[in-house]
């Protein structure tokens, strides 16, 4: 091989990699969105063997964490990358510690779900927390579509959605606490249903986090910290 | 200059910029622990003013970890810094992301100390709630120290202590429970202490994540999700 065939192989060989990068953080998005529709379903449905099922299987989430992350730092240290491809490695980094941290919020709403399956039922609100459920994994599964894409119109949708997210979440709060009020020997019972709101509206937050990553890595602005108008004002500057 | 000693230049440059960058990863350190302290003072002396100071300081937190991130992805473009300084960056990176999340809580807390300073005070569990702060505190402490001079013991005694701080905190939990029993009307102003206590567990998860990457930069072992005995048993085999 002459030297200019070196180089083609080498940037083919270096742009699998980064390809391959990506398919396994969009593989490991997939199995933790369908981890939190299973801990959901448990938590709902009463399902104690399914909330089993999430909480005992979270090494596997935790497994990929570890083998992306270490994929990407060899990566890094092979291929001294330049700015867009380094980038593109650092969002991956951050991805996956959010990925693997929703996981533990899916394990403890999965530890919780079973837990309560084996005592008499809270009254009532189950259907809003299913929604509230429904809401965050859509978030996160347009997280991953703006990762995947590299979609800042996307990664805006969902910073804009976890607001909606929040209203939603505080209005389940107060309802719980007026449940708790009616009947305070409902108390402990509603309290771990609460635990799991609280998990519900923290993945909201990670699948937010992607997104912000999404926007820095497009468009290299560093959009965490500030509100949702001056993060659009930002962008559009960037596109105009 | 020779070639030697442009050579030892830049290295004697690209030395001090990682020291420079450890240098703000340890300021901000500093300020996030004076965070939870004041954070902790507001909540259990009821002090109003304090939890504004504290929710409203919160971006000066976030102005860090933006700008020490900035940093260090600009040593490792321009630098292309092989194995062992490479970890040290990427180790900041992620160290820098838990203190900026640990500011978050702080933040809450300081928010509920603000609100629950207009309202008849709870009753008792003050004490409890102060230990418990000061023990993550303590924790985080000491992982800043793990982190500013490598110290696998030392990172090891905080992962251990995590699993002290989760029984206080369980503890914490069954007798602010017991109080919503005893005093339905008191529900309302008593989970908003438990969001508090559970921020302050956050608080000492995160100081826990910060001490696994200092033993995974060090021993270049991935500690995160196995046992604090299996961990035990992996640094042993590494030192031995």
């Amino acid at each position: 091989m002459d030297r200019d065939a070196i180089s083609k192989h080498t940037s083919q060989q270096f742009n699998k990699e980064l390809t391959d990068m990506h398919a396994m953080v969009l593989t490991m998005g997939g199995m933790v969105e369908k981890t939190i529709g299973d801990a959901i379903e448990a938590l709902v449905t009463g399902d104690a063997k399914l909330g089993d099922d999430v909480a005992t299987s979270d090494y596997k989430i935790n497994a990929m964490e570890v083998s992306i992350d270490e994929h990407c730092t060899e990566i890094i240290a092979r291929r001294q990358p330049m700015a867009s491809d380094l980038r593109l490695l650092i969002t991956a980094i951050k991805t996956i510690t959010d990925l693997e941290r929703i996981g533990d919020e899916a394990e403890k709403i999965g530890r919780v779900a079973a837990e309560l399956a084996s005592h008499e039922r809270m009254k009532g609100r189950y259907a809003e927390i299913r929604h509230l459920g429904d809401g965050v994994r859509s978030m996160l599964r347009e997280a991953l579509n703006a990762f995947a894409r590299m979609d800042m119109d996307v990664a805006m949708d969902v910073v804009r959605k976890d607001e909606e997210i929040d209203r939603e979440y505080e209005a389940l709060m107060r309802q719980l606490i007026t449940i708790m009020m009616e009947d305070p020997r409902s108390i402990r019972r509603v309290i771990d249903v609460m635990w799991c709101a609280r998990s519900l509206e923290r993945i909201g937050d990670h699948a937010k986090n992607i997104c912000e990553y999404v926007v820095y890595m497009v468009c290299g602005k560093d959009v965490r910290h500030i509100t949702v108008e001056q993060m659009e004002r930002e962008v559009k500057g960037q596109i105009s």
